[in-house]
């Protein structure tokens, strides 16, 4: 498989068209942003990891039964997907209260939503990814009342899988977002799943393993990402 | 009917017990108030005004079938209203873009939305009144999936009655808030319809004629409310 001509680059990954039809390559840079891309900084070895944590677990989600646009590794660094129509919404499933949730509701972090909280946001860096609902989604026909259907019933499918997998490996779940897109009318599940894109809590400690590492500059922020693929399964081949 | 104690004293109404079972006296008064109640003032007739435009309407509403808690006048600033037990959240419908929607989408002021787009709010002053969606209504307990499928249902049906109403009196109307509550396990529609909770246009000149005047220093608000309330045959007695 060649790589051929950058498609993309958004803030933390290039993509790539490749040699064959629908394929395509997806680079995990080290580049790391937060705040809409205000704060920024190249995290040695990021991309490697994300890039292997995020194979690991799309593997896993296929496994049980969830459509993915993962194909296979083709570096450290780098995957090969299915081409997908992106929706320009974000998938957020929340089991607790952090980050915005907090700040909106005015909740207490670590509080438990039950059942899970599910949220759509507009993928627009401009306008802050604000959020939107399933009549906004519909008037601006960013997607169908069936592409959303499936969208949360895939997102809450996701819960069940990794909540059951992280809690084998003393984690919390916290919330996580996901991105879909389409084959033609199949609804996949795109992007990446990474601590880039969750958060998780070590289960006895309540430790952040996760982003806020470097949203919240708490350092060592690849080795909890490295820590949290260790203790489910993934390793990381440099 | 006796007016008793003081139940509640709002931004711009008071509720009081009477001496018959199940309901309540509320009285319009003059005090307005915008922008979580950093912007006040008392607007001269708003009361009464509010309080005949807000009787007229309820009465539109009951004819078309919608359950409303409106029962009489009972002065120029009072009505009779059946008491409920009122759900936290506050149900809007656009029809074109204006306000925070225009804001947080990055839309364009008077952009039709089609279909309109409905929002809930959850009802707290000290957090500005943040969006939500059915999912955190579900998890915090604010309503039951029936009575948020039925706010739905009753606030687009408020559309169909009001958006005709006011575009017989050449007006648009761009926006509305209702609020609900329950008598036993009946969803009824509470608190009020005023220029105070919607956005009224001029049809031709798109003037604007509701609490944004109050709102954007445009003078001159009363006499907009009343202008409304003419155009759509209501008739104030002071
Ligand atoms: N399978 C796919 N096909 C096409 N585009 C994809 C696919 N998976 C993810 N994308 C898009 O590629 C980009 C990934 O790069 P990223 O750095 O996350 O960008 P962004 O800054 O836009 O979030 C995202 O915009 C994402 O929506
Ligand atoms: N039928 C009703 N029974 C009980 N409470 C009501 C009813 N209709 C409206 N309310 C409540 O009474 C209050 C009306 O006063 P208002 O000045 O609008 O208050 P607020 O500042 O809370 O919006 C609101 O809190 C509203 O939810
Ligand atoms: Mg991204
Ligand atoms: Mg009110």
């Amino acid at each position: 498989m060649n790589k051929n001509t950058l498609l993309y680059a958004g803030k933390a990954k290039s993509v790539y068209t490749t040699d064959e039809d629908g394929l395509l390559v997806m680079e995990f840079r080290d580049d790391t942003s937060a705040f809409d891309g205000k704060k920024k900084e190249a995290l040695a070895r990021k991309g490697l990891v994300n890039n292997q944590f995020n194979a690991f677990i799309m593997e896993k989600l296929a496994a049980a039964g969830i459509p993915t646009h993962f194909v296979k590794l083709l570096s450290p660094h780098e995957s090969v997907v299915k081409s997908l129509t992106m929706l320009p919404v974000e998938c957020v499933v929340r089991n607790r209260a952090a980050g915005s949730l907090v700040r909106r509701l005015g909740l207490a972090e670590g509080q438990e939503l039950n059942p899970p909280v599910f949220e759509f946001f507009y993928k627009n860096d401009a306008l802050g990814d604000p959020m939107i609902n399933d009549a906004h989604i519909i008037s601006f026909g960013w997607a169908t009342e069936e592409q959303i259907a499936g969208m949360k019933a895939l997102t809450l499918a996701v819960n069940q899988v990794l909540t059951k997998l992280f809690d084998e490996g003393n984690l919390i779940l916290v919330d996580y977002k996901l991105e879909f897109g389409l084959v033609g009318d199949q609804l996949v599940l795109g992007d990446e799943f990474s601590p880039d894109g969750c958060r998780l809590w070590d289960k006895t400690t309540l430790e952040k393993l996760d982003k806020d590492r470097f949203r919240q500059d708490l350092g060592n922020v690849i080795e909890a990402y490295e820590e949290v693929g260790r203790r489910i399964g993934v390793t990381f081949t440099a």
